[in-house]
C-alpha cells in the first residue's frame, strides 16, 4: 500500500491529538483511505512534556527544517495557532511544493488571500476544514456537495464558548460573569476569554466563510464586529418573553449589489432551529439556490473533533496528491468587484433605560418615528417614579444608519440614564 | 478543459433538474471542477413531455444502449427509480466499466450489496448522495469527511412526507387523515402514502446508512419498521404535555454484540435538538468517537435538491475518474459478522384504551410489574364511568421483548377496549 508522508508543526492539545489518531487508527486509516498517512517528523519546542500519544522513536524534533525540508513530507500539518511563525511555516512549505492542512482562522482572516495565491502557484491542496465550526464539514460541504449551488445566505454559530455562555445565562439565569465563570470552570473559555467574547473568533470564522462562498477575500478587520459584552441577563429575558433566543451570530448576506457581513448577538424566533443549538455547540444555516435551507451542527471545538476534521483533510489532500488531482478551489466565486454593502436592514432590539416620567416614552417615539423606524411591539414592566426602568422596544424593518442616528440622538436625552442596548434580529424580516 | 461524458437515464423531474443543471450551469461547474461534466445522452420513453429545460438535440433517445454502450459516456445517471429495470441498467452500465450515481435507495436497500461488488470489481465508482436525505450530504460526510471515527450512534428523520405529516397534527391540531390530506394538497405526499406512512422509506434510507456504518449490508427487510398509521393526534398531544415531540425515527445503535435498527415513530425530549427538525426537512443526528454528537439538516427530497447532490457526485467522481483515484468504499466496516439485535432496551409510551372501573388501572400495573417494567409517570385525566378512557403511561427502561409480552397481555384484558398504542422514547434513556 503506497504511503503519504506527513509532517506535524506544533504538538500541542489538537496536534497530540491528531498524531494519535495518525498513529493508533493506522490501520483503519489506511483500510478506509486506501493509503497509509505515515507520520514522520513532529517538530515543537518542547520536546518534554507529557501527552497522550507516544511517538515512535527519532520523530518528535525541535528543528523546524525536519518537517519543512523534509522530501518525505508532503503534506506538512500546521497545529500552531496565530499569525507567526505560523504563517511563514505554511508559505515556506508550500513553496517547498508540499501541501498544507491548518485550523488557524485567524492566520487565514489575515492572510487568506496569500497563502491561496501562494498554493495555486506552487500546485499545492490546502486543507482547512478545522478552521471553522470544528468537526463541522462546512468546507468540504460548500466546496464539494453544494458545488453547483449559489448560496445566498448564511448564519453561523461559529463560537461555542459565547453559545456556551448564553445558554447558561438564559437557561440557569445566570449573569455575564457568572456564566463566564462557569465556561472557564468547565474549560470552555480561555482565562483571557476577549477573543471569544468580543465576537473576533465568530468573525474570523466568517471570514474564512466568506471568502470561500463570495470569491472575495474579506479578512476579518473589514466585518462589522459585535460580541456579547453589552448583553445583560434581563435582555435574554425580555427576548424569550418576546418569543426569541438570542445567539452569537455571523451572517453573511447576498445582496444585488453587494454583500452584507457582520457578527452580532441577534434575536432569533423559538421556532427557529438555530435556536435550539445550545451550550458549547456550532451550527452554519445557509440556503443555497439548489439546496434551499440546510443546517450542519457539532461541536466547534475541544482536541478530538478537531483532529477529525484535521485527519478528513489529511486523507482527501493525501488521495489528491497520490493520483495528481487538481487542487480544490479555495473561493467558490469569483466575484473579486464584490462589495461589502455596510449598510442594511433589519428589525431591531432595544433596551432603553429611561426615567419613569412622563412623555419620555413619547420622545423616544418621536424620535425613531422621524428616523423612520416604527414600532412593533414594547415592554414596560416596572414602575419605579425618578429611578431608571427597562423600556424594551422591538421595531420594524428599519436601516442600520437611521437606527444608529436615531439611538444616538436618544441616549443624548437626560432621561436616559444608560447606553441604550440594541440588538437585531435575524430569520423576522 | 477536459470533458467527462454523463449519460442520463430517467428524463422525469429529477432526472430533468440534473440535465438542466448540466447544461444550464456548465460554465460554473468547469469553473469550480476543473473540468465539464457534459451530458452526451439522455434515454426515456417519453420524447414528448415537456421538461423545464430543453436539451441539444440528438440527445435525448429511447434507446438505453445509446447511454449505457456509449464510449463517449463515463459517468451513468439512474434516475428511473424503483428494483426493476434500474438494477439491469446500473449492473450493465458497471459491467461496461461506467461510473454509476443513483438516487434509488429502494434498490441499494435490496440489492446495494451486489451493485457494490460490482462495481468493485470493474473499478468504477458509485455515487448515491441523493438516495438518503436529498440534499443533505451525509454521505460524504460518513466517508470522507469523518473517515476518522467509528460512529457508534445514528438517529435520523429520513421521510419528510410523514414529518410534515407529524408537525401539522402537533401544530395544527389537525388528524392524521387531514394532515394527510394537506401533504398531498401541498405536493408533498404521494396519492398512495403507503411507502411514506409504513416507514418502509425511512428504512430504504436506514439500510443505505447501516451498509455504510457497519460494514454489513442489511437489507431493508431486515429492518423493524413501525409507521405512523397508528398514531392519533391525542397521543402527540399528551407526549407535548410530557415534554417530548413525536418524530418518525430510524435508529442505528451499535452495541458491544451487535447492531440495533429500526423505524419507528419515537418521543424525543423537547430540549433536543432533533424535535425542532418540523415540516418537510430531514435531519440526522449522529454521534461519533471523535466528533462526538453532529447533526446534518436540510431538504429530504424535490427536484432542485436532489440534483444539488446528483451533481455533487458527479463532480466528485469525474475528478476521480480524470486522476485515475480509487473509489470510496461502500462501507466504512467492514465488520462482516456483525448481528442484527431483535432485542433491546428502551423508554416506552403506552396509551390504554380502558373502561373507567375500579381495579383495571391496577390490573394493567400489575402486568407491567410482573414483566419487570416500572411506570415513571401516568396521565388519566377524563372521567367517563363505563366508557374507554384514555390511560397514558410512561415506563422507565424495560426491553421491547418484555413490553411486547406484557401488552400482548394487557390487550386481552376485557377492560381494555382497543389495542394498546405503543411508542419508544429516545434520546432520554
Amino acid at each position: 500500500m503506497k504511503k503519504i508522508g506527513i509532517g506535524l508543526i506544533g504538538f500541542g492539545t489538537v496536534g497530540a491529538g491528531v498524531a494519535r489518531m495518525l498513529i493508533e487508527r493506522k490501520n483503519l486509516l489506511a483500510e478506509r483511505a486506501g493509503f497509509i498517512p505515515e507520520l514522520v517528523s513532529v517538530c515543537d519546542n518542547d520536546l518534554k512534556r507529557p501527552r497522550p500519544v507516544s511517538l515512535p522513536a527519532g520523530i518528535l524534533t525541535p528543528d523546524i527544517k525536519k518537517v519543512l525540508e523534509n522530501p518525505r513530507v508532503k503534506i506538512v500539518v500546521e497545529m500552531v495557532g496565530g499569525i507567526e511563525p505560523a504563517g511563514s511555516f505554511l508559505l515556506k512549505a508550500l513553496k517547498n511544493g508540499k501541501s498544507v492542512v491548518t485550523a488557524n482562522k485567524a492566520l487565514l482572516a489575515e492572510k487568506g488571500d496569500y497563502l491561496f495565491s501562494t498554493a495555486e502557484k506552487s500546485g499545492c491542496h490546502v486543507g482547512f476544514e478545522a478552521s471553522v465550526g470544528g468537526a463541522i464539514p462546512i468546507i468540504k460541504t460548500l466546496r464539494e456537495s453544494f458545488i453547483s449551488n449559489y448560496i445566498t445566505s448564511l448564519y453561523g454559530i461559529l463560537n461555542g464558548t459565547t453559545n456556551f455562555i448564553l445558554t447558561r445565562m438564559i437557561e440557569d439565569r445566570l449573569s455575564l460573569t457568572k456564566a463566564l465563570k462557569s465556561a472557564q470552570d468547565a474549560g470552555f473559555a480561555e482565562k483571557n476569554p476577549s477573543l471569544d467574547l468580543s465576537g473576533t473568533d465568530s468573525s474570523h470564522k466568517l471570514s474564512v466563510l466568506a471568502t470561500l462562498v463570495t470569491g472575495k477575500f474579506f479578512p476579518a478587520s473589514r466585518i462589522p464586529t459585535e460580541g456579547i459584552s453589552g448583553i445583560a441577563a434581563e435582555d435574554l429575558e425580555y427576548a424569550e418573553e418576546l418569543g426569541y433566543g438570542v445567539k452569537l451570530l455571523s451572517i453573511l448576506k447576498l445582496r444585488q449589489n453587494g454583500v452584507i457581513l457582520a457578527t452580532y448577538p441577534a434575536l432569533i424566533p423559538n421556532q427557529h432551529i438555530l435556536t435550539s443549538v445550545r451550550g458549547v455547540y456550532n451550527a452554519i444555516f445557509l440556503t443555497g439556490d439548489l439546496v434551499g435551507e440546510s443546517m450542519l451542527f457539532g461541536k466547534g471545538a475541544g482536541m478530538d473533533p478537531t483532529a477529525s476534521s484535521v485527519i478528513g483533510d489529511i486523507i482527501s489532500i493525501g488521495k489528491n496528491i497520490l493520483c495528481g488531482a487538481q487542487p480544490l478551489p479555495f473561493s467558490m466565486g469569483p466575484d473579486k468587484k464584490l462589495q461589502l454593502l455596510s449598510d442594511f436592514e433589519s428589525r431591531y432590539y432595544f433596551r432603553f433605560s429611561a426615567l419613569d416620567q412622563p412623555g419620555v416614552l413619547a420622545r423616544i417615539a418621536e424620535i425613531l418615528g422621524k428616523h423612520n423606524i416604527s414600532i412593533a411591539s414594547c415592554i414596560q414592566k416596572e414602575e419605579k417614579p425618578k429611578k431608571a426602568v427597562p423600556v424594551v422596544v422591538l421595531t420594524h424593518k428599519a436601516k442600520e444608519s437611521a437606527v444608529k442616528a436615531a439611538i444616538s440622538a436618544i441616549n443624548r436625552l437626560p432621561a436616559i440614564k444608560a447606553e441604550t442596548v440594541l440588538l437585531r434580529l435575524a430569520f423576522d424580516e
